[in-house]
């Protein structure tokens, strides 16, 4: 195969991954989430923690995230963009989630991802997510 | 030369290229600001607009910055870790600022910074910037 059909055949890897992730968090399906994560991975989340190391630490970030989410689990991806070279890669991408404030108010939240990616073993592995929403102060 | 040595030296002039950028940020150089920075970037900001493309938008949010920060500019890396590939890396880091907030308050700010690059004619280019602090409310 070529550079560029190597590279068709990253970016719809990656992209597939993306969307079964996505998907993974609608079910609330942990073992989902999880799958194609580095042990090592470090998390950059809408809300505190500022920063979050490690797969057990990146796990606890969802239990927050289902403490506040409505039910049915809102969390679609509006936009995506794929930079896949032929070992490391990213991925910025616009999403929506839905949920209910500590103040009791419903909301839809718009907020930008940014994923990074090590292809290991001929697998394209998650170790770096940064996902947030623009600082309203 | 080796693959390792290769990554090492992709490493150290990503490193370099990071730090030149702040530097320049420090000193409202805005050449040395946009000196690797390609024309279609795009840009998560810790303000808003939830994002910017393009490199005009992308000079926008740095008049925005220093209309806010204190002078002499902070802008100093705390953090910074590469993986970089033989063609698409990222960096991920934490940084501090400085300024001074609508109210008037002066604040320390610590935020999140991961950056996406491409090497084109065997030069590393940012092509996507996500700066962030995790949300308050």
């Amino acid at each position: 195969m070529g550079e560029n059909q190597d590279g068709s055949r990253d970016e719809v890897a990656i992209r597939v991954l993306v969307e079964d992730w996505a998907s993974a968090v609608r079910r609330k399906d942990f073992p989902g989430i999880l799958r194609n994560h580095s042990s090592n991975l470090l998390m950059f989340d809408v809300t505190p923690p500022f920063q979050s190391k490690g797969i057990d630490a990146y796990k606890k970030t969802w239990d927050l995230f289902f403490s506040w989410a409505h039910e049915p689990v809102v969390f679609d991806i509006k936009e995506m963009s794929i930079t896949a070279g032929s070992d490391v890669a990213f991925v910025t991408a616009a999403l929506q989630c839905s949920g209910r404030e500590a103040s009791g108010e419903d909301i839809e939240l718009d907020f930008r991802l940014t994923i990074g990616l090590r292809k290991i073993n001929d697998q394209w592995i998650i170790i770096h997510e940064h996902h947030s929403i623009p600082a309203t102060q």
